[in-house]
């Protein structure tokens, strides 16, 4: 079995916020295959252009050994398939399986013998083995640990500004055999300095899957907090500080939970752990607070606009940051819509103004998105959403200036003293 | 007003697991009363002997400057008078306030122009200026500012062996204004390596009690876990594992959690925000898993006798390990007793041995101590609840010893190997 160590050709399916930082990295020591479905994201990564904003063009042209491609035919010599799709949660918030299914289709077709598929999308216990396994199986009518290989590697992408980045990141791999786990340590060993080898794959989707749960859930604590010390007209921001000076208290930020990640994959766990009778209440009261926040904020601007005898309807509000994260271009699951649209709702018009988001993005969720800021004197409130560099940097003075006198900031990051803002999170 | 400063007489009011370390530390500068309203504890503390085992003799003796005494006219010259007592919560989870209210009359009754009144008792935030003043104020008819001061700094005292002393943990302190703040921060600096200035006496008090609501939190969400992963049939310490090794996870651990602090505080803030109108649901979730768990083990090791087809009635239990936690004495609102009483219900004989719980505490709560253990081939099973260095040392194999053929090994704390017990929580 040794040939196949030697001669790995390896494919990454799914190239977003996880699959393109991975396929790069591999193509440091491997040709890469890196196929999307998305075919005018293929097209841009071509042109060396990362809309995600995570690559520059010229770390993008480095990469002689990385094949972007939308076409099946390019997986037929591959042996090593990683799975990097997302898995986002539908309406109910349950776990939405259709983006893996189908990438679990696509590599069951283009199977060879002896290959080794790894996921690494985050996904519920035992979802690699009791969902995608079957579908390889029935579709290549081959046997896991005969004629193939199963692993999974949970993700721990960062997105945005940050110095955790793939290479400087502990990877927990895990396989369905010795063999399988050896082949992939030896790969994941050359593109980050260090691995951790989980007992199994169950193991290593729950360890992935409870890092996002209880960052949930400190921040949804920190949330209630917020709330509960506004209510006592306590700075919340003081009181953490404070208790930050104790060696073992952990320094959480009120805010909005959003993206792909932290406010989905609870869910996969409660979808889990319902099915086996059990409804988990700490969890899914986390879930609750931080799905209720993007509302709580635009109800406190309303109590606002009511103690000044603002009217709601007709106002002008702007919204500085939809993404979900600071410093960072996406904005899947961004609870400020929640914000934006309840005052809509309410009659107000409400400008969004994101420098990280492209306009593409933007214009799908909204059309009054502006691209510059170049209003005086204009808006009734300024909502300051998410802790972008720019917004910082912009100064209060110049956020100030776009407003009308008697207007609000709401500063829901706490970007600014507290005594420049009417209202901080 | 200096004079005051040069000739500070100290008293701490309640000499346990706070204020025995605060006072012996500040015997090292001043002069100190060392006042509890309970005799015996005042004469042991004579004899040099700590019934909560927290200093030796010798750390006693060496006390030169520290007067113990339970004599009210002692008090009589003290012009700083620190405020240590317990703050425990009733049957429904309330405040109970009365040992504070009792101390704060005394203080007032004792209370000399100048003085400052400290208070290290954890509350809810608004108490001391809500609750303590005015009953000060009321019986001393002095006036805050005026006539005397108030301070706050929570105590961050950390029962057992731990690495963490009043020495080397940031004291956070707050005063009523910035001449008692000064005054007390040169007191503290000299027992703690940093002092931390909140800026309001309520800053201080939620501090103190976000820290332990963010452990208890925490803990209810692995022990949450836990019960998540025993239906899914997954190795919860194999998951912490691999999650731990992602750099912002926290690893939290699995166990009942009892005491006086996390176990209690969430209720002072629960109390207070309710009060406010508004329930804490996340805070609240948390408590109620914690609380449930002792049963949870209960009706766990239930469910394994009827496996076995064995019965519980008659049955011959033995829990190692009543104390609230490792390696210390105290067993206030310790939760295995949940489990001790549920089993004794169902007709177990329940013996309890704890080498580290005072015999005389031990009584009051169960006939069934033991003061060594040396059966053989007698128990049905033998819960591990608390993870004493007694118990990891002596050995899974005398352990084993004591338990009849078929018996079981319930080690909530994974204290052994997983293999060589029956359950791990």
């Amino acid at each position: 079995m040794n040939t196949m160590i030697n001669k790995p050709k390896l494919a990454v399916i799914g190239i977003g916020y996880v699959g393109l930082p991975l396929a790069i990295s591999l193509s440091n020591f491997y040709q890469v295959k890196a196929y999307d479905i998305n075919k005018s994201r293929i097209l841009s990564l071509k042109r060396n252009y990362d809309i995600t904003g995570e690559f520059s063009s010229s770390d993008l042209k480095r990469g002689k050994f990385i094949d972007f491609t939308s076409n099946q035919a390019d997986l037929f010599n591959t042996n090593i398939f990683f799975i990097t799709v997302p898995t986002p949660i539908d309406k109910n918030n349950k776990p939405d399986l259709r983006n893996l299914i189908h990438a679990t289709k696509l590599v069951a077709r283009n199977l060879k013998k002896k290959s080794i598929v790894i996921y690494e999308s985050t996904v519920f216990p035992g979802c690699t083995e009791e969902v995608c396994l079957p579908i390889i199986e029935n579709i290549s009518k081959y046997k896991l640990n005969k004629d193939f290989y199963l692993a999974y590697s949970p993700e721990r992408i960062n997105p945005g500004k940050s110095k955790y980045k793939l290479k400087n990141t502990v990877k927990v791999i895990s396989a369905s055999n010795q063999y399988s786990l050896k082949t992939i340590n030896k790969i994941y060993k050359k593109i980050c300095s260090k691995t951790h080898l989980a007992e199994s794959i169950k193991i290593a989707e729950a360890a992935k899957i409870i890092e996002n749960t209880q960052r949930d859930l400190n921040i949804a604590l920190i949330n209630e907090l917020s709330i509960i010390f506004h209510k006592m007209d306590i700075d919340i921001n003081k009181i953490l500080n404070a208790a930050s000076t104790k060696w073992n208290f952990i320094k959480f930020q009120p805010g909005l939970v959003g993206g792909h990640c932290i406010g989905v994959d609870p869910y996969y766990l409660t979808y889990k752990s319902k099915q086996l009778q059990y409804n988990p209440k700490v969890i899914l009261s986390g879930r609750k607070i931080n799905d209720s926040m993007g509302f709580y904020v635009a109800k406190k601007l309303t109590s606002f606009f009511k103690k000044k005898r603002k009217k709601l309807f007709k106002s002008k509000i702007l919204v500085l940051g939809v993404a979900f994260k600071e410093n960072c271009s996406d904005m899947r699951n961004s609870r400020i819509f929640d914000t934006i649209n309840y005052l809509k709702k309410k009659g107000a018009n409400v400008d969004v103004y994101d420098p990280l988001v492209p306009i593409n993005f933007l214009k799908r969720k909204t059309k009054k998105y502006l691209v510059n800021l170049n209003t005086k004197n204009f808006y009734d409130a300024i909502i300051i959403s998410v802790a972008h560099n720019e917004f910082s940097s912009m100064g209060i003075k110049k956020i100030k200036s776009m407003l009308k006198k008697d207007g609000l900031i709401f500063d829901l990051k706490s970007i600014f003293s507290k005594k420049e803002t009417d209202w901080q999170l």
